[in-house]
């Protein structure tokens, strides 16, 4: 994990060890809260143009913005908890998708790889 | 953004320009995306006890990791697209939490602001 | 409950009994399977546009018609373990948006209630 | 349908045409819309036991209500704008499920059927 992450992990830990948190901290219970940021992020986007959604005023963004800082934090806790790591999990996707995905074959097509015939 | 989320955001740029998917890309479809990768996530932890989901198994660890990983690929895009600064937003909402929640106040108590009477 | 929510929740509670799954149908765990298929549900329309979300061919239409029975089916299940009555909180829920969104008022205009100005 | 969800369906019908909402009811934003109750939904849970979340008190449990109201809601306006019969799809994923999950086969457990060696 890079350093800034690093530091939001031990500032998170510390944060639910001063309130006795820890308890609630299950990953399953982390996923939950997860999915529900998720879904209050969603809720600023449901009734937005794609267009207007590239183009959000100052407070709404900000709002936004705090919404993507509560995942990454959940995001965080819930890697701490099960022992992942979160950049190498990450960099390991992009070299999957990136083999999943060739360039040549999806170019300009959104299809998820199971819809596409054998 | 410390450098391994730069170099994660630089690599997700270039694999969406490669495939031309940038045109999907738009905040209101990332944020389905990331999402639906939570709702992922969910489905791995649904039937299992919390103890349960703090011991997993080798294998199911990995697919865990990876849906992790497919959250913080979203997450990236979607601060990119919107010109957000995830690690500041995320200390940024860190500092209001610990002010929403003195730690003398909730200690123990997992109920969520809105929910103490005033 | 209508007679064919009634029927769908008899068969539920008998399919569940019949493989010992009742243990596993908390309500909690019931509503992450019910946030579970609605990310399955988003990963269907997060890359089309809306026009082409209001137009599916015929066998993507058939799996979105799955997402949704299976996310009635959960819906079902949860308020059969909470003893809640879906039809009537679904009449008390409208007859409140009817209050909270008086015509007049927002005629066109998709803000949440809370984005209004008092 | 049964003529409560009939019913249903005709009232959400007025309600978004006297407020000039359909333009903002694509089936893509309503998965949208319908998700984010979904999360609603999860944030009631989530730090609860399951035993706590068998037994909520009066006042969590009508809330609690309210978010299912809005599911079943989003999921008969999808239904609508897709054309898709929701109890016809239900009785067909129930039958589906009664195949592939045999009762001799998976009494007890609860793995996906993804998961079960072939």
């Amino acid at each position: 994990m890079p350093d800034s992450l690093h530091q939001l992990n031990a500032r998170l830990l510390q944060f639910a060890r001063e309130r006795d948190w820890e308890q609630f901290h299950s990953p399953k219970n982390l996923a939950m809260a997860l999915a529900g940021e998720a879904g209050e992020l969603l809720e600023h986007f449901q009734w937005l143009t794609e267009a207007q959604s590239a183009a959000l005023e100052d407070e709404k963004k900000r709002r936004v913005a705090h919404e993507l800082a509560d995942i990454l934090l959940y995001l965080i806790r819930l890697s701490e908890r099960l022992g992942v790591d979160l950049i190498a999990a990450a960099e390991e996707k992009i070299a999957i998708n990136e083999q999943r995905y060739p360039a040549e074959k999806v170019r300009g097509d959104a299809r998820r790889a199971e819809e596409y015939p054998e």
